[in-house]
């Protein structure tokens, strides 16, 4: 993690902020109960990250509506977005808490373990090679999901995060993806995505 | 909702109690943004009283957990589970903040309503007719997928709730169903579901 940055003023739209917030923090959730049922600690780490970000967010957020209230009309429109910007906050918090036991290497109990199989689809966290088939491909032309069974859920380019990616976007080296799917689907990415397969329904690397 | 009752302790299992707690966190999230997007009244009272169930679960679990440890080696083993357990509790929280707020008339501001519009599927709540064409019908004779692009993630019978139902289930009068899916296609189930109209795909009710 990276050492604590003093929070400053910046007037990003209130919009973008709580979107982004509201579309982490579902990710967040669904990584962290990966990270337990995997016993995952690059996804449990992820999702620090991301709780960082989210907690980033939410100072910004509340010091650009409390200066967008000017009487106590403003501030009663405004209220409901702090709460709600709170509320995703706290779900951030939840899947951290989660994380946080995996970091800790708090044994996943196996109640945990039965409690989230039901997951019929699995989670993966994959770092992109280079000499991947995936390299410098859209997500269109790739077509994960008809043929594999697998849909990209997050991609990460370093430090910025594209959540639910449309079919135009690119896979370069080093990004990180986040896939669901079917357990055999997402093994098959993941073998692609490190580069140990380059068979993609027939489809071959030169 | 309903008086708050005195907690006692039962014997239910911890498994049973903390895959319920996580599959209703999730559905409240939905629940909670859905009802901020349309201003429902219904959902967000939804939401409070799945909060009521998820609290009485997390008191349950606690002490369950706490008579379940003998030592310090069954408390550490038991930790992560309520840990997790506090997590959800957690989320459940966050939903029901957000859902409050509709029920509190404190209006949705529209920088809430174009966070939460990306969001390309809706979610109805309909209580079942009697007449309805959908009654004492399973889920699977319906198909709603494959007609109509919608999926019933939840059913309420009175108290009780079925996430994720199996095709196997059956609707019965007075059922509260929970649906996601293409605007269209909410619409259409829910003029199914009162019973204003009885056309599913060319399918009639006698």
């Amino acid at each position: 993690m990276s050492e604590p940055e003093a929070i400053k003023y910046r007037p990003i739209s209130v919009r973008n902020a709580l979107t982004e917030m509201k579309d982490l923090s579902e990710i967040m959730i669904d990584l962290a109960y990966s990270a337990a049922l995997f016993h995952s600690q690059d996804l449990a780490e992820e999702v620090l990250e991301l709780e960082e970000r989210v907690d980033y967010l939410t100072y910004i957020l509340h010091m650009n509506i409390m200066l967008a209230a000017r009487d106590a009309e403003d501030a009663e429109q405004l209220v409901g977005i702090a709460t709600v910007a709170s509320a995703t906050n706290e779900i951030s918090d939840a899947a951290a808490d989660i994380a946080s036991l995996v970091l800790k290497n708090i044994g996943v109990h196996p109640i945990i373990r039965e409690a989230f199989e039901k997951m019929e689809e699995h989670l993966i966290r994959a770092r992109v090679n280079p000499k991947s088939i995936l390299f410098q491909r859209k997500l269109k032309d790739l077509d994960l999901a008809a043929r594999i069974g697998v849909d990209i859920i997050a991609i990460r380019k370093g430090k910025k995060w594209i959540i639910d990616p449309t079919d135009e976007e690119d896979i370069d080296g080093g990004d990180i993806i986040f896939a669901r799917g079917a357990p055999l689907g997402v093994d098959k990415l993941y073998s692609l995505a490190i580069g140990l397969s380059d068979e993609l329904d027939g489809e071959k690397s030169e």
